[in-house]
């Protein structure tokens, strides 16, 4: 495994790969990350990963400080999945004297990017900065982070950047909980029961595509179990995944997308509505 | 010369090139531009050129609408210092469903920034998308529009592209007078009259560097002098280069900005104030 700390050193060495796929990471990986990263290995030459916690994309009064780093750890992994080098650059490297920013509107409206103010400006900056110095064939994210794809995917799309986007559905722990280096926040009860979140989200799916009640019906159903799981709902809804905005009728695209807080935490969560 | 339209065909074009000098141009050549040109083609493996009359780029009250366009000249004009193809899209194409955004903030905050809101975000936006389609080895830009160069090397510089930006001394017509696509709109008197604008600035620039008058004062007379050549100043600076920020002491970053308005049009210049 070769450790990258420079924008230089990650510039030479990839004068060496003929393809790359590339993982971009906050660290504190997990079954998630590792299966994007089983991907960029089979998929090109090269894999490439990177451990950046990004300040841009925390707002005020987010974990940005607890946020977990385990290098060495997450190094180890990456290797045992035949990653050839992993990017850590420090926050100097990264964001120095930077001044540029990145905005997707549009896609980055609704949802996380309402009720986290410039965390989608965050996250497109540091990602257009990342694909400018690994210059990846293949860029893989997790589908957990629905609406990052959809940001990533227009930018991408916007500034014409010859990058081959690869989303991978959500890996789950054997509760049905979504895999998150922020699961590691809960007791080991409260994440058992954090599970009840994806369990119900999957009853409201398969009630929206019965099609018996209305989709408003369907979401209060939804927001009253969940509540009286003991999850505050901040919002449970269906969009198209491309633009992220609300549709009234499900097709391939549809995502029930869901953010709840419970014993502390932020969730988000979202499926396919159609399998 | 080879015309590509879409950005499929630049792709495809490009495939075939073993190293890019790229210059983006809104049209309208003139030697300014040729210049570009032809150190693209000396520099580089195969020459590039972009025409783009770029709406993102211009305000409200601008003259989008009037900004002279004759592509077939101007292609000619490109091939006729060797460039090997022009990518001339449409806006449809470029900016079809576009909602992505760069803004390089510092750089861009005084000057032609603080009088035309937008400006450089769209030039920023464009730039970046037109090197992600040609994906140039180097890249090509006036320094007749200073601040714009500024902006592009500090966006180029933050988002790690791996670029090599060359910025060429402005051409003059014989009277002195930068050459600009905008000239066209002066009458032959006007037009003679606008070099005054470069004269004065070169007085101004000696005089700095004499060091006998406080920049202010020379700032003051310079001003005054403009303005009885019927000029319409609206700023007479200094600044270092690299922050576009006015400085108190001259060096080889300094430049002498200018602009200003005579007979309706608006008129911007900078010379290097050591030469």
């Amino acid at each position: 495994m070769i450790v990258l700390r420079t924008v230089a050193e990650v510039r030479e060495f990839r004068l060496t790969c003929e393809s790359v796929g590339f993982v971009p990471t906050m660290g504190a990986l997990h079954a998630g990350h590792l299966k994007l990263m089983e991907s960029a290995v089979e998929e090109n030459v090269v894999g490439i990963g990177s451990i950046f916690v990004n300040p841009l994309q925390f707002g005020a009064g987010e974990d940005l400080g607890n946020y977990p780093r385990r290098e060495a750890e997450d190094i180890a992994l990456a290797e045992g999945v035949g990653m050839r080098a992993m990017f850590c650059p420090s926050v100097e490297e990264m964001l120095g004297r930077s001044s540029t920013r990145v905005t997707v509107s549009g896609v980055s409206d609704l949802f996380e990017g309402e009720r986290r103010p410039g965390h989608f400006e965050g996250v497109a900056t540091i990602v257009a900065q990342l694909f400018g110095i690994v210059r990846p064939t293949r860029a893989y994210f997790g589908l957990k982070d629905l609406q990052q794809c959809a940001v990533v995917r227009q930018m991408v799309a916007d500034l014409c950047m010859d990058i081959d986007l690869q989303f991978i559905e959500t890996i789950r722990e054997e509760s049905g909980l979504a895999m998150s280096s922020r699961n590691g926040y809960f007791s080991e009860s409260d994440r058992a029961w954090a599970a009840h979140l994806n369990r119900i989200c999957r009853v409201v799916a398969e009630r929206l595509v019965e099609g018996r009640d209305d989709f408003n019906s369907v979401f209060g159903w939804g927001k009253n179990e969940l509540s009286r799981h003991r999850f505050e709902v901040e919002y449970l809804d269906v969009v198209d995944f491309r633009t992220m905005r609300p549709v009234q009728s499900v097709d391939i695209y549809s995502r029930l997308v869901v953010a709840a807080r419970f014993a502390g935490v932020r969730l988000i969560d979202n499926l396919a509505v159609i399998e």
